[in-house]
């Protein structure tokens, strides 16, 4: 979910401006005359790892599989530019004017078909009424954290998760405590743990988020059996669910679980977006909120932005109402999965022994363990001088984990671009293998053992 | 500022959900089950007055003269159509797709010529390098108050200001203290004042915001001597200023005074829009501040919104380039002048004596001074009742002030609804003066003095 490279950045930071040892720093930072009178949510505020890559990644010559960016080349921008140039010339007397914070609503009702597209409908209490239009998922995201969260307080999440969600639940001062995970998704026995373990502590758990399909970055999915498990143990312990789910209608290998949302009506607040099914460039996104949540939601998301384009909400009702917006998630799911085969593919067939990686049924992202002893924000520099970009696990921890790890995305680049890429990450692999050897240390674990693709193992070091 | 009528809201609540009494309600509230969940800054969330009174002043039978509407009829809307149809079909892969947290060089670009037309240019200090661009003035103002405030924090504000940034400073959990205005913008030495007062209190001044220019709601204008004393005062106490100025392209009357940001480079957080100056759909505003408040802005925005719409900032940015939007501006000030004179002389001709008004050089609003005694919030269920709509006073004050004042709008009525509009407050507040005088009490105060239009006095309970 993370951005795509703006193709129209005309200056990115010089290479060196990626700090390998502390986060990221910028060329150019002045003194800072205002450190005392900033709040003090500000004093933890870094850059996410992600923004200085992207825009060295940004790069034409370096192949990112960095990215989260949907391949939006494959929409009907012929068509797509028709209906907006309707949308103004007919229209824009209302599409270029002020809507309303809750959103228009003739979207929430084209939100509430998407959503019965993946079986949360009026049968389980999906209403237009209770939708939240929002600037893309990520001020979903926000405003849930704007209303739930005090300093102090506890969130629960898969380790590894969502690296906006880190930053949002980082600038609303909440401490993330995560929950491990294995090929079959978050293991309800730690999250019953976790919830114990903080109940003795008295501490406060305000939710459990959760991206339970076609995870990110993990790429993997929470089977139906452990959804009730997991419902179960929230409800148990009156824990609100935040149910994120970009990716649910992107799986290659046939439908995904129900959604969480689909299961249970009470204690989920479940948000998606259009930023993968339709185009990122739009900011739309949405919650689906019990009525009272719904109500404080609006209010809050009046305070931040007023109310969200008009424009841009027009342009998704349309699109929902004039155009095959089935066939193109059918299009995406497709080109998608050719992709995930090709990094698959590519990770087996090149990579040195003891890199092991998830294989998603869906979504736009594999998550990689590096063998043993290897450091993924160590060896970014290197990967970057052979012109090759990925996300150094660290990103998505709150808690410094994820150093063997790394998060490849496989919907932007082409399948022989993505191979290339994998060419060029194996042999940076290689090269700290050997320096590695040089330099001594323990051999690397499990340096001769090869994970072949399709094994699902996210690797006993994902958990 | 405030969000304008959505023509294609369906469902409109009734009347009786506007309470004079105590703020809004909602008809159909349920039983909050979240209430122990919720954050503590979620305890004084209540619903803005304007956002319940739009639904009832979106009814075609009212003369809304409540919102804050620019007239984007008169855009070039099939141009605009033409524009926005290039944008997508021929470069749908970027604008289509996630840009950058800070916005696109080419937008901030733009920005900064719109900016120089202002006075605010590369002699000041203006670069697009410390231009961030925002969803509309209202996130500009938000990540504002996200950098700048903790709980218990003093915001200075003119005193009445804009009802949005109450929202954010309330939301802050900060507490506004407000300086008077009169004629001549706010009052210099009640700014210093209040400064001391807070010194003496050993309370915390993050910031003094203020809209200098054709302010909102009070429609008045900070002088040129003025605007250099205001500077100075904030200077001498070490105190941010954060100047709005959303309208200050809008002058009827020749060119606004310099913004305080042309003046001073540093000590000074400006913001903007194009809402007021193109067309608020898109939601588009921008931030320019000091450079290492400008860092901390993005890494608060991506938190917040990932980045703004890449479709909306290329649609700015196209508007910019390739069409005359110098002449749009002037556009829009030929139509504004005529409204705002139409409606200053449909209050003299029609309105009781005892009814005191601002007469703008720009901007979008007239602030009114009701006759003594009389309340406008009380006043409003009769005044939707005779199908005229407006904003209470109390909404532009964080301290329960302004009960007798009310905002009017001039820049989306036409000039014959206007003074439609004016014709049936003049009963309704004729009324509440026979009523009043049946009743008994005080006899309202300068009841037999006509105010002219053009006095430019805003009364003295303006202040």
């Amino acid at each position: 979910m993370a951005p795509g490279a703006d193709a129209r950045v005309r200056r990115p930071p010089r290479i060196d401006s990626v700090n390998p040892g502390g986060g990221t720093r910028v060329s150019g930072t002045t003194h800072d005359d205002y450190t005392d009178r900033y709040a003090r949510r500000v004093r933890g505020m870094t850059a996410s790892e992600i923004r200085a890559l992207f825009a060295v990644a940004s790069r034409p010559e370096v192949v990112s599989l960095a990215g989260g960016a949907p391949y939006v080349s494959a929409l009907p921008l012929d068509a797509v530019g028709e209906m907006l140039a309707g949308l103004a010339a007919q229209h824009g007397a209302t599409t270029l004017q002020y809507g309303i914070g809750q959103g228009a609503p003739a979207l929430r009702e084209g939100i509430c078909e998407v959503m019965a597209e993946s079986g949360i409908d009026v049968g389980v209490g999906a209403s237009p009424d209770d939708v939240v239009v929002t600037v893309g998922g990520q001020q979903a995201l926000d405003l849930i954290g704007r209303l739930f969260l005090d300093p102090g307080d506890i969130v629960l999440a898969e380790g590894p998760t969502y690296v906006g969600a880190l930053g949002v639940f980082q600038a609303a001062q909440a401490q993330v405590r995560h929950v491990p995970m294995d090929a079959d998704g978050v293991v309800p026995a730690a999250l019953a743990q976790a919830l114990a373990d903080a109940g003795r502590r008295g501490e406060r758990v305000k939710f459990f988020y959760t991206i339970p399909t076609y995870q990110n970055p993990a790429g993997v999915t929470l089977t139906n059996a452990r959804r009730d498990e997991v419902l179960e143990i929230c409800a148990r312990a009156g824990v609100l669910v935040v149910e994120d789910d970009p990716y649910g209608q992107l799986g290659f290998d046939g439908p995904a679980p129900l959604p969480l949302r689909a299961r249970r009506r009470d204690g989920i607040v479940y948000l998606s977006t259009f930023s993968k099914t339709f185009a990122p460039g739009l900011r739309v996104g949405w919650i689906l909120a019990p009525h009272a949540v719904r109500e404080k939601l609006v209010i809050a998301s009046e305070a931040q932005i007023l109310c969200p384009s008009a424009f841009a909400q027009a342009a998704v009702t349309g699109y929902l109402a004039t155009m095959p917006w089935r066939e193109q998630l059918k299009t995406y799911r497709e080109i998608y999965r050719e992709r995930r085969d090709a990094l698959v593919t590519a990770l087996a067939d090149l990579m040195p022994a003891g890199l092991t990686w998830t294989t998603p049924a869906g979504g736009l992202f594999v998550w990689a363990a590096l063998p043993a002893g290897l450091d993924s924000k160590a060896m970014m520099p290197r990967a970057i001088a052979a012109r090759v970009a990925y996300v150094p696990g660290t990103g998505f921890y709150a808690d410094g984990g994820g150093s063997g790890h790394l998060r490849l995305n496989f919907s932007f680049p082409p399948p022989e671009r993505i191979r290339e890429g994998v060419r060029r990450l194996a042999g940076v692999v290689e090269q700290e293998l050997a320096t590695r050897s040089v330099f001594g240390g323990p051999p690397p674990e499990g340096a001769h053992r090869r994970v072949r693709p399709g094994s699902d193992s996210p690797g006993p070091d994902l958990a």
